[in-house]
């Protein structure tokens, strides 16, 4: 007999090589694994909701393992939370689940969220937790331009060449875009969900929404960069410290 | 002739031995004078509002200086950004004042703003920006103990034994307890108001409110330790990590 548990993980990106286990860099799947390792010494593997960026934040990663040990979910969360103290990972909650469960499959929306911290003066206190622009910039037209990704549409301009996913066509259910004060300036922030995401995709639209608040593009020079289905007529890619998995929906 | 200008500053605690200019390490008020040294070769004095201990952040610390060299507000704020560079501190503006204007002096009113994660897993996003609390607080009670703050009043109780003030009698205007969504649990924001502090003062309350909230103290607990008008009878420090420096109104 064994055991699936479900976790609600956050993790601060910038110490891993992102989500997946790699040969170059430490990752949030093998930190993972080793703490479940040293709580009941079996060798499982972690399978995440989604593979996640070298840098990329999350507040609400979902994963799944399954384990021999009788034990149970509080015991989980709270020896894998001792077994990766100081690790930059913790475990918000846990609970077990049928052998159905699959943390990626089973998952019917995921939400991202995006910070930019607008203002003329560098960023410290909340360095490496959003994208710092100095030039001021315009939510209206960046709002018209996010409209235009709604729905189900082929994202090639905002998909990175490395991408595996089988088709560039998704379906972006909801983006929006609001401000909101923050010291010397303002804070916007892209909270956009869907079933799923391509390779970099949040990252590439927001990379190009900005070029529109900034006025370098028009909104029909976004809807033109969209419509190439062209990787290389789309904007430049935001940075990672920005983007934080908020949560999985099931 | 010379020129007064007024900085509002926002800087990450962490990296410094707090505000005031000591031996043992680097302050905040060092790192300015440096940067304006750098800036237009005069070696000024910064005089601060209020001397943050090591490791209490700032969003709206306000300061001033004097300076000979022509030049204006705009300039002042950028060239000391760009001095600043990496060191934790960030000018959000500069203004150019009357030589009647002291940052200290002049000062109406200060605005703190304490902030508690509370939920059983360890932080990690905001590791170092707020303080962990994983046994559940009731803020009810400690809204009620809260009250008992305001008005003036002495504040031996929770004020530092190292504290110069000549007197322990303040006046706290406003205390508002409110708690909102955090991810895996809730964070509680504690936002307080007055003319001047003691040396401690908001850590101190903040440690006891805390005992209130946990159920180990009662509000009358509360009350007994606040009018004993004494150190050993308040509870212990909060941690200066989750304390921000919000505003300073002139």
């Amino acid at each position: 007999m064994t055991q699936r548990y479900k976790l609600t993980l956050e993790y601060d990106g910038a110490g891993f090589v992102g989500w997946q286990r790699q040969r170059n860099g430490l990752s949030v799947q093998e930190t993972l694994e080793e703490a479940i390792k040293r709580f009941c010494n079996e060798a499982v593997t972690v399978y995440g909701s989604s593979r996640t960026d070298a840098g990329v934040h999350a507040l609400g990663q979902v994963a799944h393992f399954t384990i021999v040990k009788k034990t149970n979910a509080y015991t989980v969360r709270d020896a894998l939370n001792y077994h990766l103290s100081q690790s930059g990972v913790s475990v918000l909650s846990a609970e077990a689940m049928n052998d159905d469960f699959h943390s990626r499959f089973s998952a019917q929306q995921r939400v991202y969220r995006y910070r930019i911290v607008n203002r003329r003066a560098p960023v410290v206190s909340d360095l490496g937790k959003v994208w710092w622009v100095p030039v001021s910039l315009n939510i209206d037209p960046m709002r018209e331009a996010a409209e235009l990704l709604i729905g189900k549409h082929d994202f090639s301009t905002f998909r990175a060449a490395e991408c595996q996913a089988n088709s560039p066509v998704k379906t972006l259910d909801t983006i929006r875009i609001h401000k909101q004060e923050y010291p010397g300036g303002e804070e916007i922030l892209v909270n956009v969900r869907a079933k799923s995401f391509l390779y970099h995709q949040v990252r590439n639209f927001v990379g190009s929404l900005k070029l529109v608040g900034e006025g370098r593009w028009t909104v029909p020079d976004f809807d033109r960069a969209f419509k190439a289905i062209d990787r290389t007529k789309g904007g430049p890619t935001a940075p990672a410290c920005g983007l934080y998995f908020v949560e999985v929906v099931y």
